[in-house]
């Protein structure tokens, strides 16, 4: 039998053809099959929620344009534009430092391409050093299914020497291997990145 | 005569009908007609480039429903809600401290009412006190002209007190004058709030 609601949708059990919502703050997998934004966002919440970091994503910057305000409902943004942050995507504190990072995936296997970092993101890691900060880049190369806490004073570098037309385009994942930190995957958190920041305090 | 561009559209000087723009990091005039979340972006603004501290608003959280993509144009948002912040609007570093605040506005001349802040607020401020961050709130007597730094912990006496039943549901102004730190209208920046922080340190 088929159950028509009065929308004119039809109704689909659960077990049919929708894919099942699984919870995934209760489902632990090692990450997979999870993003890297995924896996940091559930890190964070381990971490706030045992009172060791209080580090948060920042919403997605958006420029609204227009805004309907419907009677007794919620107001509906009709018309926005997604804008480019002016800031890494990751901040907040840690054992009383301030942690600012962002989280850049690669397919690439040899090497990373520091164009996946915009210029005003590593300006404002620039300025979060100058003021005591602890800044990094939080990278994977996905095919090598490898993480690594690539501190901002070695991405600076790179992005110097390239700016300055002396550089490589890219940092070779020897150099990953050579001074970067490499995080492994757990159970919880799924990435327990902070443990890689203590070996920079 | 009448220049026609070719996508069709005429040609306006910019003396004509078009509105000048004026550029506000150039006009100074005492936050006069400004917000305070204008006030306050502007001094942020000050305080970056002049390498005192790194604070940032974050972008206002949406929860995107629809997108467009257009040929050989930018993805237009259609439908997206507003959705509440897990967390405060503002944080950054200075003086290698975590900062983390709030601002709020009332027309209220005798006293602020808690409920301008929502109970996530308050627990976000909370986790950060613990990790050791500097949490608090900038309020603006609008009315009165008056601008306060209320500390986190007062804050949170008032606000636990209420929870508890045997508090107000406001803090009267009094107890800003007692205990709140004043900020007065500066030139650069418009509000030196972080002159009221250093009485925090």
């Amino acid at each position: 039998m088929t159950i028509h609601y009065p929308n004119g949708t039809q109704y689909q059990p659960h077990s049919a053809n929708r894919p099942m919502h699984t919870n995934a703050s209760l489902v632990k997998h090692g990450g997979r099959g999870m993003t890297l934004e995924q896996e940091i966002n559930e890190s964070n919440q381990y971490y706030l929620a045992h009172d060791i970091a209080v580090i948060h994503k920042k919403p997605t910057p958006i420029q609204i344009v227009k805004v309907d305000y419907p009677k007794r409902s919620a107001a509906v943004i009709r018309e926005a534009y997604f804008r480019q942050a002016s800031t890494t995507d990751y901040n907040g504190i840690y054992r009383g430092r301030y942690i600012d990072f962002d989280a850049k995936e690669t397919k690439e296997t040899t090497r990373f391409p520091l164009d996946n970092f915009h210029q005003h993101q590593v300006e404002h890691m620039r300025s979060c050093l100058k003021q005591g900060g602890i800044c990094f880049g939080l990278v994977k190369f996905v095919t090598l299914d490898q993480l690594y806490l690539l501190k901002a004073t070695d991405l600076i570098k790179y992005w110097d020497a390239q700016e300055n037309g002396n550089g490589r385009k890219s940092i070779p994942l020897s150099a990953f291997e050579a001074s970067a930190i490499p995080i492994k995957y757990s159970l919880n958190p799924i990435i327990a990145y902070l443990d890689a920041v203590d070996q920079l305090i």
